[in-house]
């Protein structure tokens, strides 16, 4: 289905501390985001936006990306985190990466705890969003009401037919989210993956979890929490061990400066530093750490 | 110029029935729905958008796609055709695929039965649109009056001077449909492709005619209603006889179950389904049946 | 860092005349038009899209290209400089690609003779917008007002936290020109590039700049007065001769006819042309040039 990386990386230090953050914004608005893993050559993204544009053309429709890797659940539950707090209070993604499209899955719309919706099939994709914005409501969508006209002989396209049109209709304010269909309980299905953990004072170890294109940083999903408890700080320059093992083997072994962004070290060398995302990340200084 | 894959492709079988649906909505708005083979790194669709937000900052402009096979005016007509229904009523699509730009082709703007617009060399791109949607009316654009002022020197970029221009206007209601130029008769240039048809009771053949990215499904245009007169329903799960052939020779022959949608096989399992324009398709159950 | 690729190009003739073009129009507007090397794979341009959004949800937001080749400032450049002027007048660009990020390169705000805008690094992707539409006045970027709140720990996104947050305060008018910061000398960082010139009265010579995706036409940045100078016109469909050469070598030579456009020459043959912006190009009729 989709493949977690599984490559373990361990990074090693010694000494104190620093400040985090993540924005919020509040104010009501038509705002509708797409994200899918359908590319944007075909017929599907823009059928999604006709169908939006047809139940309110005052909706602002913008992209996320579509370019998820096909059925890569995880992915697109790193992508949506990582961009959703960054968008006013009660903007309504639509998030298609829909491997059981047409079976039993549930259809859900989730309300995060800073105010946002996503709407998309309960498959895993809310995992992370569950994690770090928090749920405040879960409601599973009623196809009786929530689905568009006349499309019941179509089965394989439920983020035209069912998902973009729910949206559309919850950021027009057509409905609003107790029209969605029966509240859940607030428990979305979630895939297991190994957290990042200290395994003492001066040793983290978490995965490496994603490859950023088109610059190919490495996301290790360890958080500033973690690498702040290991006493090192950005501000001090420190070269840190970091391994990355795969299979068991170690196949990448250097001591690498930690420090505040790219051009503090020379051009082509690799570093530590924490991404807008306040997560710990390796680079090269304009280069790709990894294809 | 273009490939149409030539593949030939038989689907045998043996018993009845179905229902169809194509949406369509209807009220006048600023619609314009841009759609090339530019693809997306240079700055020709960022030109055209400048040159119908300055016709009208009201404008709400969207992309089919971009990323069109670079002069394959069949795939624009096929993925134009595919996502008209889906937009309002009074929608203008721009469509430029145009391998013939700075000579004769003819430019014109077609109204869809549907009441669509879409405005295009006259080069086969409207070929589907003309079978499926309907032509209502057409009308070549007069260049006079439909020309961004300025542009006389340019001769290669009619996308951004004479397409995204008339498109926009009519879109803004700057001109009506009249306002577009002399009235042709209701003829399109249309390139000859093999019809799916049935060859008996249980059997249809017709081509590959498109491979869809990302997910690698094979697009077949044998309509529902051929599939339906061998009696077949994907309701039942039967399992279908499928050929494919190139040049004569056969390079695939297995028996497929027709189904609902991915998920009814396992996965990694080939399947027959019809697509959400209703269309015979192949796929894989998250897999890509052809590259 | 980029390649500018040194190909040097010589184009012989022998004999007269033109007219030429750049339209520009006036307005104000709420116009917001993005440019990177980020792709559309991330959550970074939805990002700077929201933090946009939250500014003011009356702003447009537009892109231009996403797809600049990472780090690769003089393609940001060139296709800035090509686009800006047929957006309305007042319309803000905000151009990332910005190898230096977290570093000492300052951040600034160009308003062109044309009265468009520029929010971008000032590490040379304002080379040909300085050249091409002229400076009407610089100005630094103050982080203390126009720096999205909150984002104070983050080195690494500029993009989002300083560049689009102060983009959108321009496009909206929270701030004016003023309001940036500081002015600045109306100098520019520029990279050297060697300029196109005439080596006699029937050569010139200047460099492949770059190679359009995905047509693979070659531009060559010899601008059409100096061709005029060499007393040729399309409309005479002469051949001229073509020399490429690499580090000093010639890798390709030949008579090619240069014409109003591509399908002045039959399918497949090479052909000579002013391109949209009114630089001289090579390419292919229905083919490419180069990859």
């Amino acid at each position: 289905m989709f493949r977690l990386k599984m490559f373990r990386l361990k990074v090693i230090a010694c000494c104190i501390f620093v400040n985090a953050c993540a924005a919020g914004t509040a104010e009501p608005s038509r705002l509708l985001v797409l994200m899918s893993d359908f590319g944007e050559s075909e017929r599907f993204v823009a059928s999604m936006k006709g169908v939006a544009v047809g139940v309110d053309t005052r909706i602002q429709i913008h992209d996320l990306t579509h370019q998820i890797e096909p059925f890569n659940i995880w992915q697109a539950s790193y992508v949506l985190a990582g961009a959703i707090d960054y968008w006013p209070e009660g903007t309504v993604f639509v998030c298609v990466v829909d491997p059981g499209v047409g079976t039993k899955r549930k259809s859900v719309v989730l309300r995060t705890r800073s105010g946002h919706y996503v709407v998309t099939p309960d498959n895993g994709t809310l995992t992370l969003i569950a994690e770090k914005q928090g749920i405040d409501g879960l409601r599973e969508i009623d196809e009786k009401v929530n689905r568009r006209p006349g499309s019941e002989a179509s089965h394989t396209f439920h983020g035209r037919d069912v998902y973009a049109f729910t949206g559309a209709r919850l950021a027009a304010g057509v409905i609003d989210f107790e029209g969605v269909g029966p509240p859940l309980d607030s428990t979305v299905l979630k895939f297991q993956y190994h957290r990042a953990q200290a395994v003492s004072d001066s040793m983290v170890i978490g995965n490496v979890t994603h490859v950023e294109k088109p610059f190919g940083n490495i996301v290790t999903y360890i958080p500033q929490s973690l690498v702040d408890e290991m006493g090192v700080s950005p501000r001090d320059q420190r070269k840190l061990v970091v391994e990355i093992a795969h299979a068991g083997l170690s196949v990448f072994a250097k001591n690498l400066p930690y420090v505040q962004s790219f051009g503090f070290v020379e051009m082509g060398e690799p570093l530590l530093y924490l991404d807008s995302e306040q997560i710990l990340g390796l680079a090269i200084n304009n280069g790709g750490f990894a294809g």
